[in-house]
């Protein structure tokens, strides 16, 4: 427990150094300045808590009487040695950029995870994904399947951004992250105990068939245009996903989820 | 082949009424209406010529000679009996609503499928999905993996919304779509020859036990709250996806389309 118990302040304007500052972390390069970013809502709030990711700050309505559970998080928050903000429906919305938004927001700082902390399970490896909402939706599927982390490879968008975060569901919170560049993980792929199983469209063998144990990564390709060839000729094994339609691909979160769940399916 | 062949004008202005009228097709109201709907790119207005669902009218930059794949895009559609629109950047951003905006934009008439339509192979039926980018990335899936067409439960979201044809990828002109009340969908699933199985978090059976045969209904729950008691109560089994972790439920499109591919496991 944090010696330290975090104050409690109300400030109700947007021009506010405070809100400013808040407001800010919807820039990636303010969230890079400052290592934190916002998640929303009271559950994914409890979420980080439950693992003693604590907030640097909540923002919130002021609550009611103590049996509120607002006052219940913002005392569990400051005992934690986060600092408390009381504010208004108007701040609250340019907070959160959008017209019906939570009734809290932390600021918490980021965190990323150190490849070589990944050395079991199946580890997920996305190549350069843009869309927040993919990673996002990955990361939580990551979480309810029980792979064991995700890595980002290259010119990735941020984890950390709100449309990720609020993507993931609280899962930000569950799973860890890591980014590197091409190199890192070709790298991190050479020493790790297990194969870098990688999606293709030309894979020549379907995914069911190829019997799959832990330790393993599995290795997804960009958005747009698949896996890139120096990625694809790294993987141990290029494995298809069966379509049967007219369709070319999946999304890559849908994609990530059916591989996943068939990579892991002898652990579920 | 129509007998008529399409005009072509050149259009700058975004106060023009045809302008005008094809923005409007970002709202629900206007789509309503008209029986109109956006989709956006080279790609897809070649997929909807090559099933011979014909745009009303395309909108797109002026092409330059003959060899342009704009030009033969235009003649196509020209041939087709749908009218052309040449028009400026600025037009196509503001009916694009982005800064980047494909090059062609058409006006589709919307086509929904009958319930009657659908007797056999794997159907999917979504229980009022709010999310458009979930229901056009669900009907790229079903196209992917096979499924004869999804229905879309009660109060959805409109499937020809601009960001759920985007997220279909085009899939929007080869998957069936049906629309039906709770009501309707129960009086379907009653006269359709196979069961509907229903994925819930409580559900009692792991769905890769279930030893699934075409036809079938996959039905699953909102995305919020999960499957209504309802429409639980009238499916003829409950499966549950299994999970491990400490996330709560998968995102919708994805959990649908670990479904799916679970579903038509045999057929795949």
């Amino acid at each position: 427990m944090n010696a330290r118990v975090g104050s409690v302040k109300t400030i109700t304007s947007t021009a506010n150094p405070i809100i400013k500052a808040a407001r800010a972390l919807h820039q990636r390069k303010a969230r890079n300045e400052s290592g934190l970013f916002l998640a929303e809502g009271h559950k994914l709030v409890l979420d980080a808590l439950a693992v003693d990711w604590l907030p640097e700050m909540i923002l919130m309505l002021e609550p009611g009487d103590d049996g509120d559970p607002g006052a219940q998080l913002a005392a569990r928050v400051r005992a934690a040695g986060g600092d408390v903000i009381f504010t208004n429906g108007a701040v609250m919305e340019k907070l959160a950029r959008r017209d019906n938004p939570q009734t809290v927001i932390g600021v918490f700082p980021q965190r990323l995870a150190s490849l070589a902390t990944f050395t079991h399970g199946t580890v997920i490896a996305l190549e350069a994904p843009r869309d927040p909402g993919n990673i996002g939706t990955i990361i939580r599927t990551a979480d309810g399947a029980g792979a064991a982390g995700v890595i980002l490879i290259g010119n990735s968008a941020d984890p950390f951004g709100i449309e990720a975060v609020r993507a993931t569901m609280g899962s930000v919170f569950h799973v860890p992250i890591a980014r590197t560049d091409l190199d890192g993980f070709l790298k991190f792929s050479a020493r790790f105990p297990g194969p870098a199983i990688g999606t293709h469209l030309e894979g020549a063998v379907d995914i069911r068939t190829i019997g799959p144990e832990e330790p393993q990564i599995l290795v997804m390709g960009t958005e747009q245009a698949g896996m890139t060839e120096e990625l694809a000729r790294h993987c141990s094994q290029l494995v298809r996903i069966p379509m049967d339609g007219a369709a070319d691909s999946l999304n890559l979160a849908v994609a990530t989820g059916v591989a996943l769940y068939e990579l892991r399916r002898a652990y579920l």
